[in-house]
């Protein structure tokens, strides 16, 4: 067990979003590496990278908009699990990003998550409790944050107007 | 590690679809509980469930259809990975279950898979490829899952026509 | 009977919406409670707050957004009238929210409005007009709310250009 | 207070979905009156039936498909509470029919349930629950009608495979 | 024949979108008359306007958005071409307006056109089209105006870069 | 004025509904001619029908299922009404049809109905709503036809159960 | 220049849409080559196919449906022009093909044509109307066919009832 | 062979789109003409302009919005490839651009790109790939183009953060 993440994205622009699953990483003080690796671009890199993941890493985080290939071709190329950020697209707010990614065949899953940075917070989360399974620090860890996300809703409630 | 998953639904009638989910953790020698607990009808079992969810289980695997609440309500009550499988509903072909499980907000994943039996068999076996991260033999059987679907591709090809 | 409504949210973010539902219940003179409850980052209060709520309210009016569970999972542990409101949405405008809300299973209703502000105000008139069958002073109210409108239509027509 | 439901349709085609609601009323003992009252071929019928409600009834519920306009018509001519069923329609699955209801301007509601016979099934249980704020012996039958949701569920989990 | 056009809609925000059909008319030079009718907050109004109808008009453009029930509910109590126009909402951009404008039941016809201000200025021009019919003036007004549609085409097309 | 309508289709698979227009037609006694006309199939047919139209018809009624150009087409070669009938398509059920003959841009109206058969009946009866403005006996035709439409729906609600 | 064609699907299931193709290659004497490759199930064979099409094709034929990646990514892998169907699929008929193949982002292109078999159709013809550039036997040929279908359309016109 | 594309659109605003294409082209040394030639308001200059194209054309790149009919008009009465591009609309951000293109009936094809700026850039790409097929220079050169996209993605991935 490596408990390294990497987080890759099809495109630079989709970096704004994608930052936010690395937020998550950091505040759990997971390991992640973080590159640009387009379907379409670079179709070469992607294989080498999926192909070589479980070398490196325990889980993908991949993120694209539009005719969102990256998530699943990865997961072509690997039996890690790999989870996938549908990006907001600029047409279609996304709805294209999240069936390219979500509608997967069987025998080749992609854990979805919402569209937009939503998502990749809880791309983020959802490495986090995958590593919280045999690890009972994390578990605590993110009974923690459960907890601080449980005080917001309680203050932003006393808040109210 | 438990090496256990639970295969929950919101109704019997979801079991048609998430059977399939079964079928490949069985496949792949995982044990596993199922049952229905419907996130509307009966509230306290899903509660009680999620929250003792991590004495028994590694993870979870939710199959729910329409308004789909099921996979999100048990995500809320424990911090273990949760899979949602949307099941194809009757008026809207599960376009309103996906939704409903993929949009999660930030802070509570849920690992969404394609609508339907395709989804249900994803989720089976994103849940042994979480296990394959520490499980040297869990993923070698991938791999060799993998080379039997790569073989059934193979023939039916030789056979179009 | 209490007369009373509470008007909950899944986020404080949905105040802007939802205080238009508390703007008509005033209007009216409705006695009500307001609070942030999320059901996925506070599942407990949303059962506690549900399970007592025939205690001390006679409708719920819960607004949310996304795989916006609030609504049917609130009536799914009261057998109050719950009116849902689906909040508008980043990535889908609504569409998620409303399909989440409306879409419940046979056995337990959520009285859904329309998307945004429109919609608020309309779930405090329906608990107002709910009153407003044991209430003739409510219904006659109600009756001059309408008059209002009607007039206010009127004017606009006259100032067209 | 009449503790009687208007129960009306668009069409007779409507009758198979919003029997449902009928069968719910049956079930919780609550009188009501039954018709085919359409928006478009009888509009007069509609006006009177809608300007008359309120000395007969103090729930209406009505259900249409297509340009679903019932509901909000009836809605626009009482300040009883309507409840809107949308009737799944040929072409769009009852998508137009949702639409046409539930995105009532503000001022005017139409407590919207879900498509087909699931929304009216809840559109005869909302009416039962709106009468329960007022009536503890009909409260309790909500009650023992959830525990027997609560039953079928639990017997379907024990009969899986 | 009064060669004479009714131009309503639901709300005076639609006044925006509507008035592109005003100015089609004037520059045909047929007679209109305005107004601010509300299917929801003034249907009286919308009753006695429809019921009307034929005695002081040959055609109705109505334009409403949302749960856009006036185009057909004019259509209703008339049996004049009732031309309705979708006016783009806020939550779903028009599509609410449109499929509760366009999907009426056979036996009430509506005669819709695009959402948004294109269609307000093809309700102007299916009017004047209609009347071109029996009036070979109008006719051959279309036939100029198509020669400005064309000619506006033609130096764009020259001005391009 | 010829009082003469044509019936016009993109495939000889759309007659199953365009025939409901001419049905109606005929109810009328509205003459009418009736041909296969397809815009990608037959673009000179329809060019030549369309630019002749004037000469031989009042109202052109146009039936197209998928990417259904043939309404927009006869529209932009004709200053008649042209109504556009959207036909159900296969895999999007008409969404494709309805939005390619709605969304027209300004300048070119087509006067859309419903999808499928109801879009039919309606496109019959708007070509006689039509008619009826200069037609005291066809006005007095369509109150008729109203009437029955009525009694029809009162006749079916005694029959409810 | 080869005057020869690949026509790959992603699954055997997609024959029955893909065989179209097929015929249409056949009727018009061109060469080709059909096989199954799966994105998901087969990347290094879609890979290696790919990387070595343009040494024994001139056009791709690619089918697939739900997360349609085939296309898309033998794209990313040839600069010969790829022509893409988007076969109709079971929970959403085909939208998520569509999107998935047609939303490409700029740099590499996939020609995408109708969902189902009219797609499969098109797509033989495209290639085909692309050969027909330099040889002018072909374009000979697609004016017979166009002639053909003219033919038929006018036939099923004198059939009408 | 020409090697010359048509460039055209169906109004002056879809140039902002449809430059693209033409930037691509020039990148490419391929020579083009640009025209507006709109379906609805200059159907004749259509007409002209697709029945000589093949004497002037080898390839022809169509951009429209809304109810888009170019691309498919301009194929029904040319057999020489057309590429159509569906530009964003106000109203629904461009799905009805697509639907109207890309759902062509079987006999007359569209090689249809995304919606908005990246289908432009890909029209222009797919006339290249088209030439590239006979003329090894331009295959070169497109070699040197995808080279191009992944050395960006590859700098870009290093300027992550």
């Amino acid at each position: 067990m490596k408990q390294k993440v990497a987080v890759i994205m099809g495109s630079k622009s989709d970096w704004e979003t994608m930052k936010e699953a690395c937020l998550i990483l950091e505040k759990f003080g997971i390991a992640y590496d973080k590159a640009v690796v387009s379907a379409h671009r670079t179709p070469d890199k992607l294989y080498t990278f999926a192909q070589q993941a479980r070398d490196n890493y325990d889980v993908i985080i991949a993120g694209a908009g539009g005719a969102a290939h990256l998530p699943g071709m990865v997961a072509a190329k690997t039996t890690l699990p790999v989870i996938g950020v549908p990006v907001k697209s600029q047409a279609l707010s996304g709805m294209d990003s999240l069936l390219s990614i979500v509608q997967m065949p069987g025998g080749i899953p992609v854990a979805t998550t919402a569209i937009g940075k939503s998502g990749a917070i809880n791309a983020g989360l959802l490495a986090v409790q995958i590593f919280s399974i045999y690890d009972r620090t994390i578990a605590e860890k993110l009974t923690s944050y459960r907890n601080e996300l449980m005080q917001i809703v309680e203050e932003s409630s006393d808040q109210l107007e």
